[in-house]
């Protein structure tokens, strides 16, 4: 399997390159810096410069030939709000029009916990705007013909996987660390039931393989 | 006709309630602050005082009755790019679903110039964001069943109005008196052609009657 990891020099993606090719699996990795590049080319990893910013047909040539794109880019908590509208909104939106256009079905997309109408309404003022942006790149998603899967993970942390973990539509929030995240996204891609679902992942008791292949949306 | 004018307070707002109300038909003002309320009062327009970052239900108990919703609210250019995203997309799409909830069918955006994905990447980096939210809006407007008008207005001044104008889906851009958009406004929700039309509006030399008449988009 050939996955686009798209804000690969994320934490997260960091993890996941790591274990698609720990796993016999191809990741290109899609990172903003050619500096960014040694980590990725270390493990086997292709690598893609290229910038969310960029036009939709950029990010279509980096996507193109793989089997599935994970969107897990984030603005990050230094920025500006414009950079929430440019890449927590309008970046993902462009990637998933890149993967329609590259002819990529798989798509998964990392959200926030809690994407939902009422979420953005009690939302404290400086983080409604991206939970706003959250919602309408989850709702654009949602209304693709894409074989999408929509984590919405807890609070995350750097401390080491556990391989365990809650996932559902209703669990309730919790810590998770990232790498157990990482290892989600690549069971989920592994379990053609994630396909159309959309859950939370915190932290838990659950064995991952065990958690995704039986999780409700 | 009754016509719920969502962000009143603004200037093609204060023009087109007073136009509403001239030719007798019935203005509702959705405005922020009780303070604002006295120039719509004496106009003969009803009064809601509400706020585009309350819950759609609090936006739909406005619009209960109305024929028409007008969307003329902006975030306004000295707000940050916070404001871009609750008030110019989420408060947006927020007033369509408000309508849906309603009942109400007949729904025009204001809209920008230009909210085409090339406007986005052309866009000076400062600006970008708000063309993001605007395209957003749009496009979130026409997935709807309601029967919509978006009018993307060229540079807005306040010199008075002409009642001449040139509209269409690829007329340059130009400058164009609020006066004669809140004409167009008007006339649009007059003219039943005009529904599910997307175009263009700059001073040109045409009346707004005819243009709005003939207009494609």
């Amino acid at each position: 399997m050939n996955i686009l990891v798209v804000g690969a020099n994320g934490q997260i993606g960091k993890h996941l390159v790591k274990l698609i090719q720990e796993n016999g699996d191809q990741a290109r990795a899609f990172i903003r810096k050619q500096e960014q590049a040694d980590y990725f080319k270390d493990l086997g990893a292709e690598v893609t410069v290229a910038n969310l910013e960029d036009e939709v047909d950029t990010i279509a040539e980096a996507a193109e030939g793989v089997d599935a794109v994970v969107f897990t880019a984030g603005s990050g908590g230094s920025t500006g709000k414009d950079k929430t509208l440019m890449i927590d909104l309008d970046g993902a939106v462009k990637t998933i029009q890149a993967a329609e256009k590259a002819n990529v079905k798989r798509f998964v997309m990392i959200s926030s916990f809690d994407t939902s109408r009422e979420a953005i309404q009690s939302a404290p003022e400086s983080f409604a705007p991206y939970v706003v942006a959250k919602h309408y790149a989850d709702e654009w998603l949602i209304d693709t013909d894409l074989d999408y899967t929509i984590i919405h993970p807890g609070l995350l942390t750097n401390e080491p996987g556990t391989n365990q973990v809650n996932l559902g539509a209703d669990v309730e929030r919790g810590e998770v660390p990232r790498e157990d995240i990482a290892k989600v996204i690549y069971t989920s891609l592994k379990n053609d039931t994630t396909i159309g679902k959309s859950f939370r992942a915190v932290g838990g008791e659950t064995p991952i393989e065990e958690a995704v292949q039986s999780v409700n949306s």
